[in-house]
């Protein structure tokens, strides 16, 4: 009975591809356990719609992998972990991970100064779901907070390095840079795309949190607790899912993953 | 029963805002008449995502404005004038005015060199229906296309003047400029927001054409040949319909459309 639990896949869903830096960091972290993953391309972008239209595709995404028997849902949106999570939790009753807790508590453990910087999709920031959690955790740390809409679409379009990339980040990261923060979450999963673009933009002393990694983190502490870890030594099978035809999405997602993905299915929300 | 067919509703659809700068023109061309507008901001943008879910969810936007016993549907999207029309003209049975053919009969109207740029979202560029729109009018003319996919964005983020979009605009652009263009379509609802930093981009001796502003113009041709100007002097009546709260779109609409909104209500699709 355990045995069969523990084969089971863990389920990811992001609103498109971003997702993918997550599921990179969970093969890196927890290499034997088998992954499916959602990314609802057809709706993409989640950041910049409503609290209402967000929990719904949550909820739609969240049954989709439950139709495939998944162990775990993690949430690999900041979107929908800001603004839908506590939603999701009442209507579904396998465990679920997001990316807020897991970034907060890594940003607090690393930042000496407690001057912490929150960089996010407009819902995510409007929501203040970071600064609530770094406060729930120590109410004397210091959090400043900016929205950067642009990120997204540089991401996707292939400009992470590109020198508009440069301008913007400078543009949008100059009011953290002048709060003297020492340490700053990159509260969606496709800013680690922009690594290094935003490195400059905030100076080489300045920690970047990749809430990704530290869900990833995370999700194996909690596997191993449930004794939940898959423990056979076979072949691991992933699948890929998207809600528009996977063209692009396989085109860009090798960039994301930093591998090559195998298979990737269309269905139908 | 004529005056009841003229006193009916204009339709118009878009992916999201950016279809307000065509009702912008059709409330300058037409004034008299009552305009029905329904953008999809649940599901915005439309440029970057497949032919099969854009013609899905153009249907579905059409089967809306049907509900308002609607005389006309305009697209006022250039994504979907592009690749779903004749999927739409197959299933609707009120006359269909898109962007595509009123922007090329524009352009080579105006074009005395018979060089013209396109540009629009990745979708509309794939496609090559403004190619195909100009070549079939006119075999000698020369056609040079470009994607600038950061454009929507830039325009949603109010930054269609900012010195990033002159870069971009610069890079997009460069292409069109060496190849000594005289004519320039903006391929998309979207693009008339960054007129400014186009035309400064191409030089001011390239015409731009704003597609929405010559569909407007077929429109009142259209309804004059078939008797279905609205005959009254009284007060029309415009209903803002979209399938996110509308907040923002109360917020850039304004932007978009030149004037103040008025009711904006949301549906359920």
């Amino acid at each position: 009975m355990t045995e069969e639990r523990r084969k089971k896949r863990i389920g990811v869903f992001d609103s498109g591809i971003g997702g993918l830096t997550v599921v990179g960091a969970l093969l890196e972290q927890l290499p034997r356990e088998n992954i499916v993953y959602f990314g609802d391309t057809a709706r993409v972008p989640y950041g910049t719609k409503s609290v209402e239209v967000v929990s719904r595709y949550a909820r739609e995404d969240a049954a989709l992998l439950l139709s495939y028997d998944v162990k775990m849902i993690v949430v690999a949106c900041n979107t929908v972990s800001s603004v839908a999570i506590n939603v999701l939790r009442k209507h579904v009753d396998v465990p679920i991970i997001g990316m807020i807790e897991p970034g907060a508590r890594a940003a607090l453990t690393v930042s000496k100064k407690k001057r912490i910087g929150v960089i996010g999709t407009m819902a995510t920031i409007s929501s203040n779901a970071y600064p609530k959690a770094l406060l729930s955790n120590n109410p004397d740390v210091n959090v400043y907070s900016q929205a950067c809409p642009l990120f997204v679409p540089l991401a996707e379009e292939g400009w992470g390095e590109h020198r508009v990339a440069e301008i913007i980040a400078r543009e949008y990261l100059q009011e953290l840079v002048k709060e003297k923060i020492d340490t700053l979450i990159l509260g969606c999963t496709h800013y680690p795309i922009l690594k290094k673009t935003i490195q400059r933009a905030v100076g080489e002393d300045v920690v970047l949190i990749d809430s990704g990694r530290s869900a990833a983190a995370l999700v194996e502490r909690y596997l191993k607790q449930h004794d939940l870890l898959n423990q056979q030594n076979g072949q691991t099978e992933h699948l890929f899912l998207v809600s528009d035809v996977p063209q692009k999405f396989e085109e860009l997602g090798r960039r994301f993953l930093g591998r090559s993905l195998g298979e990737v299915k269309k269905v139908e929300l």
